[in-house]
Parts: structure tokens; sequence; C-alpha cells
């Protein structure tokens, strides 16, 4: 199963057959997996290799620990297309997903000089400045800021974000969304929204900052969003541009 | 400019000040910025708050340090488009950087059951296994390792690899590029990566795993890439769907 001669490295070599375990359902979800000392065993090789590659696998979302516990299968990523521009809550339902929103934090403001530069608006304008984390079947997947000018979505209440904002803004004010542009990053998530997404200090999170705009042009909201890195996967289609 | 009174954190404040700092040009590119005595001195806060700040601009590609040296402000990360299926090289050439291809790594072998899955292909079968080193303007940006099936793509070598894999595929065997699918995760570097990459362990990659096909179906090519997450961000256009 493993071969010492080959030229790809050991743990990696352990990590393919972890993985293939693992598809093929020999290892099921939340099932525990053999210690590092007994897999350590069974290979004939270091304890130290053995951790390298369950720590990929664990930063692959492969596997997840338990302190005290060991370490067990995880729920395989939600893969979250990354054209047609949905709602967290639209998109759950169609996954058959429960979700949950929790407003952190509701409120207007004067816009900050780099705020309004991002909405295309003057400094001291009034945004909503919304504080959200959006959990599915009851688990946290992302914490969202959104900044809104005011004057586009008059009325706007914490009960409204808690349903769908984008429903309000289509169905009852009648404005038609246009396009968003999105840019995606890696991080390391901050102290602060490792405790609020309930993952460990130093775990990698998906960055998305979006631009939306309406058919009309301006600039509908500004929004920053961490994803568990854990749990979620972008998938996009390309097109080869000749 | 701070205001300790307000909801939001005081390290927050302190990082929208610094990027404010650096996006006015007020701290140049490459320039060390004040140290975190200094800075906890000049907004009379715990080295601890601005420790926090200085890590958040740290991940986020704002500012690099050098052991030893102190903190400087870093270059703006490169934005890649999403969309558009182009080469490192097309993309790097476009930008008016120079890119360099280093490979690793040049052999043919076996597919094993998970590469045969990914490529759609039956186990035994030729394939091509391919690691580079994408560099642009000398500065390493991306790993990537692809595996093709040697049937499709008869008589490949490293110098082809070197150049321009695509044109080879469009201009010299005359098959059509149809569309890839990506899926894009963030993850924590492993150690190997990280030296490959020049970059600390412990750091934030985005991953890329790509299945490109051809007009006729076939799949041409399964490619891993890890970029590091301090020079890149993707963007992409959506269109709301209705």
């Amino acid at each position: 199963m493993i071969d010492k001669q080959s030229p790809i490295p050991i743990y990696y070599q352990i990590e393919e057959y972890l993985k293939k375990m693992i598809e093929t359902g020999k290892f099921a979800i939340n099932q525990g997996i053999p210690s590092e000392r007994e897999l350590s065993g069974t290979f004939k090789v270091s304890r130290m290799t053995i951790r390298q590659a369950m720590n990929d696998l664990v930063n692959e979302g492969y596997l997840y620990r338990r302190k005290g516990k060991g370490t067990f299968v995880a729920e395989p990523k939600i893969e979250q297309p990354l054209q047609g521009l949905t709602s967290f809550t639209e998109d759950m339902i169609k996954r058959g997903m429960v979700p949950l929103t929790h407003v952190l934090h509701f409120h207007e403001k004067k816009a900050s000089l780099s705020i309004a530069k991002q909405l295309e608006v003057s400094e001291q304008e009034l945004v909503y400045e919304i504080k959200r984390i959006r959990l599915a079947d009851g688990i946290p997947m992302a914490l969202e800021t959104s900044y809104i000018p005011v004057k586009l979505v008059p009325g706007l209440t914490e009960s409204i974000i808690q349903t769908s904002f984008y429903k309000y803004i289509e169905d009852i004010l009648h404005l038609q969304i246009g396009e968003a542009v999105q840019a995606l990053e890696a991080n390391i998530v901050t102290l602060e929204d490792a405790k609020r997404l309930d993952i460990n200090a130093g775990s990698a999170v998906l960055q998305i900052h979006r631009h939306t705009k309406l058919t009309s042009g301006e600039t509908l909201e500004w929004v920053q969003s961490i994803y568990r890195a854990d749990r979620y996967k972008f998938l996009i289609n390309m097109q080869r541009s000749s």
C-alpha cells in the first residue's frame, strides 16, 4: 500500500489511502479513525509522518478532531456555485438545509470615508451597518457584515433582514438587482470570528467581499463575508476565451 | 481618530486607520511602519491591541513582516478574474509581469484509482504527472500538480510544459479546450509547500482543483493548485438568476 521507494512523500501516500477509505465509505461520517499510534504501527512509519497526513486531512476538511476524544470523519463540504447571485437563505433551502440568521448588530450610521468609497456615496451619508451569523441546520457557517445606503432601501428592519433581504428589495421595493462583483481571498480567522464560527484559532477561512449593483447602476450593498473553510468550497464554471 | 466609546472594537478602528494610511499612499509600498511600541504610545492602547490589528493586516496582505527588521507595507494583491479560462503564462503577460515556470517533477505513470476517477479514464491508464512552481517577477506565486492522459496529449515534454501547455494543445494538436470546473477552497499551507512558496508555516493558501474538458467531452487535465493568499485574490462577476 505504502511504497517507501517512491518519490511521492510517504505522508502523502498515507493521506491518499485515508481519503480512499473515506470516499469509499470504509470509514463512515462521524466515525472515529485509528489513533496516530495505531496507524504508525500499521504503516511502520513515524508518528510525525502520520501526524502530517492527519493535519492535512483535517485542514482539507476530511477529518475533524475532538479534544481528548480523537479524530473523526467529517461531513463533505458544502459545494456552493459562485455563478448566479442567490442569497444564503435561498441557497440553503435549495440544498434541503434549514437556514437561520442571527442578527448581531443592526443600526444606521454615517458612512466613514472607506465605506462611502465602497458604496460610491458621499461621506456622512446614512448607511445601515448589519452584522449577521448565518447558520445551516444549527451550525454556524458564515459571518456577514453589510453596508447599505439608507436612501436606497428605506424602512429596512431587523426582522426583514432575518427573513430575506433580496425578497424585500425585489418584491416590496420593486428594485432590480443587477450584477455583483465578488473578490475571494483566503485568510487566517481572527480570534473573535473563531469564537463566533465555533472553529479553532489559526483556522483558514474563505473571505468574500461583494459589491452588488442595481440595474440602475447604484451600489445596493457592500458585503464582507467570512465562510468556514472546513465546511465550504466554491464552484465555478469557466469557458476558454478565444 | 480612535473612539473608545464606540461598539466597534478598538483594534478594528486601528486597522481601518492603518489601511487608510496605506490606501492613500501616506505609507508607501515596502516602507516600514511604526513599531508596536510606538503605535501603542500614539493611540494610548495596549500592545496586545496593536498586535491584533497588525496580525489582521498581515493576514489580509496589507503588511508583511521581516524577522528582526520590522513590519512593512505590502504590494497590493494580484486580482485574478475567475471567468475566462486562461493560463498562468497568458495572465502574467497581460499583467505586465514576467512569468516563469520551474518544473519540479515530470513523468508518466499508471493512473491510481483516485486519479483515474478524476480523469474519467480506466485505472492503470498512462497519465503525465507534472508538478510546477509558478513565479511572477521572480516571486513564487503558486504550486500546480497536473494529471493529463497520455493518449490525449502524445509527445508532451518538459520544455513544452515550461512555455505554454495550452498553446501546444490548441496550435499543434488542434484540440479544442471546452469548459473547466473549478473548486475553490481555503487551507493552511503544508510545511513542504510553505518552503516552496517562501511563506510562513501556518499561513492561509487558496486551493483550486480544476477539471478541464475538451469540446469532445473528454477530460484533458485535473489540476490541483495552491496560491499564496497574501499575493492573490480571485474576482468573479455574477448575475442575479431569475
